[in-house]
């Protein structure tokens, strides 16, 4: 293992500039599968591809597996939340038990992103040896690959051939095209990493979805001042999982009650700055504003990586230039499928997964779909905030009668009660019961079926994955099945207990 | 709201001396049941009861309902460890990112009692406002109620009927007749909430199951240096949920390295001291053993709290004493269920509750059973430790062939990979590795079913309840379907993602 941390290190520094190999070349140059790119997609359709008794080959230009996850996004991310949520603590108790005054001078953005920077080849070095030793994935890293046709890849100086190509090349930021925005201070998620070095005193972010949150979040709870721009109403948009009213609600008057300044329905007229950002000019419903900045963060969608394969290979794409594929994985060009973040949104580590195993099971001639129009969804301000099905008034729509069960109940002050509490909201229930969270579980009334679930608090995240399953498959989860469980008191979600207190009643009532 | 907690706290000060009467005298005195004790048994089996169109009455002693889980058990606890937590955090990272020294004299265990104790009625007043407000529940609290026969039970000086009673009333310490278990500085959990006026400089716990590694692990992580004192081997009480055997080892581990001391096949000849304790001798296998000590925790176990009934309803009860009922929750005396805590162990609430609304169901004509040999169990050190099913070594046992993912895996030294990593255990993902957690899933390599799962870290707890219900419904949960759910990455528990890896695998291996 540390032998790979080095060398991807060295490689990653640009010391070693050979590609990387793990290719039985006893075996030939065909394989059943060339997976163009070795992120999530590109490295679970190859394991599955092997599992099923194939021969995958996965391709990647930088000297690691897995992707852009472990090296500029999903980990990076949950790194800078866990530090949001451990500061919003230590701002919220600064004085009280054991936590001290509360010092933003020790908070620093730059020492968290060179924490990251400095140890992130250590999941990078588990990727590369566990698909070498757990999952027998032949690969190529540090090098650059071409396809040249639907059979045919060049790369590391070589051709190989194969009966199915999968392209899985990701996506990167499409900057919108604002005036000033390469000037130097302004950042995306990728070049927030790569990039920074100095500490910023003043923050805007362009964007009003979970990347702006999440990362404006971390920036206001090291201390620094930090807006956000949003064209639209923040969080609105949309997409297959429905948040529902209420938790976004919750969810934007923490941030609020924490001092991001949230500017919705404005526009970036113009970053502004001589040799660097100094300001970004923007237009809002009060007329235009100027806000000091010494660093932005564009955050505004993204766009896909197509270099590697477009010219030998015009697939199909959509408006935005995605890559269009069936439910199979398979693009317009016979033999050739797409999966991962080259098919658009949503940008999930599991559609990029199971889009990944999807083309692999098809290749291996076993009929396999997969579908993502209903999905579980999270993201991070300093709370994790889950949701799957529908919102209230979703169901509302979709079923005329629901009930909710909701904590803390419609009909209480924040604060008034410290409920809901569980592991990561015990502290606030006793010091600050306004902070311990939100929660609603949507059911429709006449079939007593749960038809939504929404968090915001902590420790839920992991069990969204199996409510989403329950209350997704054919027949769905009642509020009775859900009261006949065995929870694990205290929970983050209290679904199960207040389930429990209205399984037996005939005409549901909400609480 | 508030004025709830005041009469709460007025009563439980003995202000207020009258009993707190919630009853609708307008409709006489009679029931379809009584629940004697407002726990958590009596409590959810009355709502249900209403539910089901019954009239209940919950007579409690204390003046709230909610019994000892808000006021001395799972609540405290739950605050205490999530302080191990942080503390522990504080201390491992303690000059590094935004952490400052760590001053073991800030970290207070009385002050956080005291921060219980003086907080602690705001969840009993959400359930007395819960339960009239949005459970219809009928209910005098701040009374001592007598059965005095199977349909007659006297409280707040007017006698009640009904047609079934249910027996709810709990269970306290069994102190273990240790000599100088009485000495001041000797405590069980309830009294160390209720009376604790110092603090400790030196403490010795003395059980070996999960309030003794619960309550240990929090004290050391103030910095108190804390021994456990245990006749077998710790955390071996085994019970219906098996723990694994890497799981427990890690667990173990994980608190030497935090040097709480562990004296296992160790049994306590005396509690020393003239005035108070001053030191617990012991007995350990390499021979006899005095360690000083200003404060000792008795966790050695329970005993039924039947005062109020035993006289009147002489039940039959098991050998230690506990009251035996069938699945149904019905005891040796017609029309007398009994449920909670009164049942002995497993002492949970999932078992309390359900054993109150099973009694509940069958009271209103509804047949219905409730079994609990299989369960979801859990416990806190510094981590969230979870498991349901089988350990590796049962369901090799039970099904010869088996297969593992676990995390990290077995063939690397701990810290080698920073992984598992998500929510609670990303700092420590790039600064402390070995950290991360520790997590294991059984298959059955024929059936290809999931039988156990197995979890140190943070976050899982809540999942657990959900792959508890998942592994143990009549079909199970197969890799295969494990694989096709869809993850929010990272997640707390790797399973789905690394079962997805595995899932096409005709021959199932380890990982």
């Amino acid at each position: 293992m540390a032998q790979w941390r080095q060398l991807i290190d060295d490689a990653y520094r640009g010391q070693v500039t050979e590609p990387i190999m793990n290719v039985d070349d006893s075996r030939g140059t065909h394989f059943d599968a060339i997976f163009l790119g070795g992120g999530s997609a590109g490295r679970f359709g190859a394991a599955v591809l092997r599992s099923l008794g194939g021969r995958a080959l996965v391709l990647e230009r930088w000297p690691f597996l897995g992707g852009s996850c472990p090296h500029q996004a999903c980990v990076p991310h949950h790194l800078f939340s866990e530090a949001a949520k451990e500061l919003d603590q230590a701002q919220a108790l600064a004085g009280r038990l054991w936590y001290g005054k509360f010092d933003p001078a020790a908070a620093s953005v730059l020492e968290l992103v060179e924490l990251f920077r400095g140890q992130r080849s250590g999941s990078h070095a588990h990727m590369n040896w566990q698909s070498a030793g757990q999952l027998d994935i032949e690969y190529i890293v540090n090098t650059e690959a071409i396809a040249a046709d639907a059979r045919t890849v060049r790369a590391a100086g070589r051709t190989f051939t194969a009966d199915a190509l999968v392209l899985c090349t990701g996506s990167c930021t499409a900057m919108p095209g604002i005036a000033g925005e390469s000037l130097p201070g302004v950042f995306d998620y990728a070049s927030f990493i790569e990039d920074l070095d100095y500490e910023p005193s003043r923050i805007v972010v362009i964007g009003g979805s979970k990347v702006a949150v999440e990362y404006a979040s971390f920036y206001r709870a090291t201390g620094t001042p930090t807006a956000i721009v949003s064209r639209g109403p923040m969080l609105s948009t949309g997409g297959p999982g429905r948040m529902d009213d209420d938790l976004r609600r919750f969810v934007i008057d923490g941030m609020r009650a924490r001092d991001v300044e949230l500017l919705e329905h404005s526009t970036v007229t113009r970053i502004a700055g001589r040799d660097r950002v100094e300001a970004v000019e923007i237009t809002t419903p009060d007329g235009p504003r100027r806000i000091e900045a010494d660093f932005v963060l564009i955050a505004t969608g993204e766009k896909p990586n197509v270099e590697g394969f477009v010219e030998a290979l015009p697939v199909a794409r959509d408006a935005d230039g995605f890559v269009a594929v069936n439910s199979r994985m398979q693009t317009s060009i016979p033999g050739v499928y797409a999966a991962g973040d080259l098919l658009g949104p949503p940008l999930e580590m599991f559609k990029s997964r199971r889009s990944g195993t999807t083309a692999a099971r098809n290749i291996m001639g076993t009929d396999s779909e997969f579908h993502y129009a209903d999905i579980p969804d999270f993201l991070h301000t300093t709370y994790e905030v889950c949701w799957a099905g529908l919102g209230e008034r979703e169901a509302r729509q979709a079923f005329g009668q629901v009930v909710t069960i909701q904590v803390p109940p419609p009909d209480l002050a924040p604060g008034e009660t410290p409920l809901p509490m569980a592991e990561g909201s015990m502290i606030y229930g006793f010091t600050r019961p306004e902070r311990t969270g939100f929660q609603k579980c949507v059911i429709d009334a006449r079939s007593r079926r749960v038809v939504g679930v929404h968090h915001a608090g902590y420790g839920a995240k992991d069990a969204f994955q199996y409510l989403h399953y329950l209350i997704s498959r054919p027949g769905g989860l009642t509020i009775d099945d859900l009261g006949d469980m065995n929870e694990l008191y205290l929970s983050p979600d209290y679904f199960i207990g207040y389930a429990r207190l209205r399984s037996g009643q005939a005409e549901l009532t909400s609480m």
